[in-house]
């Protein structure tokens, strides 16, 4: 099926049924969002995968009570950087200069042209930048697992200082940005299962724009 | 070819050679971006598309002078509400009641909450919220593109605030987020396309977590 059709088929499953999902299809998902591109490579992110009941249990309190977090097989939450500093960027850059047999400076004045943009835009600004970093291996662990025909819930609906607590991300320089359950779908118990998916109409969605459109929107001004 | 097939095959092209997308590839990558997943269904993004060359010419200025802007067929623009309000919520779950033929008050409770919530974060967070949804909608154009054997460059290498400026978002409450040029590698002057692909190391990137593993960090601290 095409991506397309996979995006079709999938929905943010609000019931689950507890069925466990086969370790090479929950590495396929990983190895998806494993791939996903991020801001100059720098992956400023990492999953946490669990499956550990107990632990979900306590995860549940924090996430508003939600059912899948206990009803998935497995639980991955995406935790993202909280800030950018000169040596995980510098372990970064090296990995990928040693990987490509280049000299370890080939990037240097990269990095640094980065790491003085950075700084500029303050702590808070780099735990968001990559925080957005995270989504986009997010999404393709969505579509991943929608190609896999695995059901996921994507959701923001958690306590986000409590789960860094809770799974000691703070001390590591983590903070969790963004949780998804894996499993399959209760079919009779999902209210959202047969409800129409709907997304915002194409023309409100997608502008066309010329020069003239924009010289016309300031003359309009 | 399957999602991690696609991932692997593209790479954020850095020389494009000008040739053109037809059309149905950029619908289909286009329609992709619009089935993505948002938080609570609300997409609060949308995406301008521009292929005029004058245009582009403008934009290029203020991204770098990276190539890529006028040597892609079409440049996708991602931008992200300012912020949320009252009306831009209750618009989209007025529609989702409507296509879903349930009442308008269906989601009212909900509608409130999630704009209490809201509410209590602030502007600046707002916009950082809408932004990281936009990204998934963004991980699903570039997902598409690669399924679609059209070449494609993430970046954020440019002036946003010149951006908003030069397409008019501001005044339409937008803010671009992240752009994607959409094109064809130029196989003989691309640096990039043979440069081996590099990723940070499974063990590295995934960590799998147990209660007693939680229990273990905290004594160690």
């Amino acid at each position: 099926m095409s991506l397309i059709e996979n995006l079709e088929w999938r929905y943010a499953t609000k019931k689950m049924n507890g069925a466990k999902v086969p370790q090479e299809k929950l590495d396929y998902i990983l190895e998806a969002a494993r791939l996903a591109p991020s801001s100059s490579g720098l992956q400023p992110y990492k999953i946490i995968v669990i499956s550990d009941r107990v632990l979900l249990e306590k995860i549940k309190v924090i996430a508003n009570n939600q059912s899948q977090i206990t009803d998935c097989s497995h639980l991955l939450v995406f935790a993202a950087w909280d800030q950018y500093t000169r040596e995980r960027v510098s372990k970064v850059f090296n990995y990928i200069m040693h990987e490509r047999s280049l000299p370890p400076t080939a990037m240097s004045d990269y990095k640094e042209s980065i790491l003085n943009l950075y700084a500029t835009e303050g702590k808070e600004w780099e735990a968001h930048h990559a925080a957005k970093q995270s989504y986009i291996s997010f999404a393709m662990a969505i579509a991943a697992a929608a190609e896999q025909k695995v059901d996921a819930t994507p959701m923001e609906g958690f306590d986000s200082t409590a789960m860094d607590e809770l799974l000691q991300l703070k001390g590591c320089g983590y903070k969790s940005t963004v949780i998804l359950p894996l499993g399959y779908r209760d079919e009779d118990e999902d209210w959202l299962l047969n409800m129409k998916k709907v997304r915002a109409p194409k023309p409100d969605f997608i502008t066309e724009m010329t020069l003239a459109d924009a010289v016309n929107l300031t003359d309009a001004r």
